[in-house]
């Protein structure tokens, strides 16, 4: 059993620096009563940053990492400094049982390839899968993977993803039977690739497990809150997953422009900025922040490359309630059920 | 030589009805002087229809069609019936030369079916591709392509898309060279599949397109206004544009809820009402209507099939300026030119 009170947090990962890190980590804390902290990364710098910290200083230990994996590196570069970056220590004290999760605002690939060798996947995944949760109109997140670890995938990836995103939902929303749907192009049965349609086939037929499948969802659905889980694969998932953040973005710009197209909006925008702030908060990918690699040995949760103070608090406490929830278990416990179901059908 | 000044409508296809079609096709009337119609459908509802629109029957003839192609009909279905129903007889229209244009608001896969066994495909083109151009940022729209024709391509099918797509926004959007980039889950050489990367190596390799190849471009950019067009498979960006669509609809929704969460807020919205309705101008797809299958040897427009009366407009509009812009026979030239420098290179 990993010790489920420490995280070990990739100090030197991330576009925005250490300072921003050590800044997230230490809004975390106040956030997470009794979490203790490793800090990988270089020893004096982790040590002079830490200075502004002094209570994350009493609740966290530095481990000297001399390397750092670059955001261009690529994964078999990174693999080969897996002892000696600050990436790969922070996955090693999780595979240690040291820590409960890793969390690392570095080069996504790197720590895919990183964690899958050092973690290995549980009995009977082939590939693990990245899985975030998303806001809608709904009353609570949707969970959708993969987003952006599998190119291509195939049927029994995506049935695999499906049971997997379920038991994350289970955890993190708190839900008895989240409503499962694929992505797809259109809602009629004969929409979509091969793999879809088997998938679906498998998913529609199977009555043990603890999920409700709901079909095919087009990507104008994604957050009307008609879903718990959407599954895909890891092309379609960050091509959706991205789009709904340009598209987001590009309507603010065009609210922003618009308001201030006269004296009057301008007006009226200063009168309603309580709103457009609720509304901004709500958008702010810092408040949906930690993408979590599911069907490992461990839990890798990835922060935002550019998050900022919050985003790293948010991506840490998402760690957190994960290593709490005994997530890693929780999968591993539906996966069986599912393989032993499987076999006996 | 298609005749120019005439287009064949499908009054029956779409979700809302003939009476909206036909005051979509008058009000597209009063926008494109001279320009005619083929009224396609059911001759006595389509004459009752026209009699509120007196400026329109004389500007149009109607063609009598006994059958309607259902929304969830199989293309194989539709196909057979393709000499009976509306949208098989304005096709026809086309390939007989009577008209320059078909527009259909009915079921695309049955269109894009009937449209190719119809028309056939441009010398040297394996795979017609569906294009739309979509609002940015920036100076103009974005054309992107296929927006849902092909789920699976290959590398050769990409660069057609390319081809064809800068031929489209050199016509429709006057660009002498657009920019043109591949959608994809990372700006890196390495990233995507092998079909990407093979059609990003000959595009980076011809310099005798009227086209600038700016490489990769992920979801998050496509209406930053950085690109003129955008080139995919069918399944990709179905999921981008249905994911763009929902996104901008969930942010205005949230945006509805914030301005009622208060009566300053409320009053905020009265006051920046102009400001608000321009956004939902920019926004509102009824102005963007009317994707074009590239690549065939004809004009087939796809309006969306919820379309309202200005929707239906827009997209007729949209086939009059292709009709009158020669559009087909540029891409034609296009091809040509690329196939015949490839062969020399």
């Amino acid at each position: 059993m990993p010790d489920t009170s420490w995280i070990a947090v990739d100090a030197m990962g991330g576009d925005e620096g250490l300072a921003v890190m050590l800044a997230g980590v230490a809004a975390a804390r106040r956030r997470f009563e009794g979490m203790r902290f490793f800090l990988v990364g270089d020893e004096a710098k982790v040590a002079e940053g830490l200075k502004a910290h002094p209570n994350l200083a009493h609740a966290s230990e530095i481990v000297h990492a001399p390397e750092t994996v670059g955001s261009s590196d690529k994964p078999s570069q990174a693999i080969r400094r897996s002892k000696t970056t600050s990436m790969g220590i922070a996955i090693d004290l999780v595979k240690q049982g040291r820590a409960g999760a890793a969390v690392s605002s570095g080069n996504t690939g790197a720590l895919m390839a990183m964690a899958k060798l050092a973690l290995r996947t549980l009995p009977g995944i082939d590939r693990p899968a990245l899985a975030a949760p998303l806001p809608t109109l709904g009353d609570n997140d949707v969970v959708m993977l993969d987003l952006g670890a599998n190119t291509e995938v195939d049927a029994r990836n995506l049935v695999q993803f499906a049971v997997m995103g379920a038991a994350y939902a289970r955890t993190i929303l708190d839900l008895d039977s989240p409503r499962v749907a694929l992505l797809n192009i259109g809602s009629e049965d004969q929409k979509g690739t091969d793999e879809i349609r088997d998938a679906a086939a498998v998913l529609r037929g199977q009555t043990h497990l603890p999920l409700t499948f709901t079909g095919f969802v087009e990507g104008n659905q994604l957050a009307r809150g008609n879903h718990d889980v959407i599954v895909c694969d890891g092309f379609a998932g960050n091509i959706a997953l991205k789009t709904a953040e340009g598209t987001a973005r590009f309507v603010a710009d065009l609210l922003k422009r618009a308001f201030r197209s006269s004296v009057r909006s301008k007006v009226g925008f200063l009168i309603s900025r309580p709103a457009t702030e609720l509304l901004r908060d709500h958008l702010d990918p810092n408040n949906h922040n930690g993408a979590v690699f599911l069907g490992l040995n461990g839990i890798v949760v990835k922060s935002h490359g550019s998050a900022n103070e919050r985003g790293v608090a948010t991506a840490i406490g998402n760690a957190a309630k994960m290593v709490r929830a005994d997530l890693t278990r929780r999968i591993a416990d539906d996966l069986g059920n599912f393989e032993k179901k499987a076999v006996h059908a």
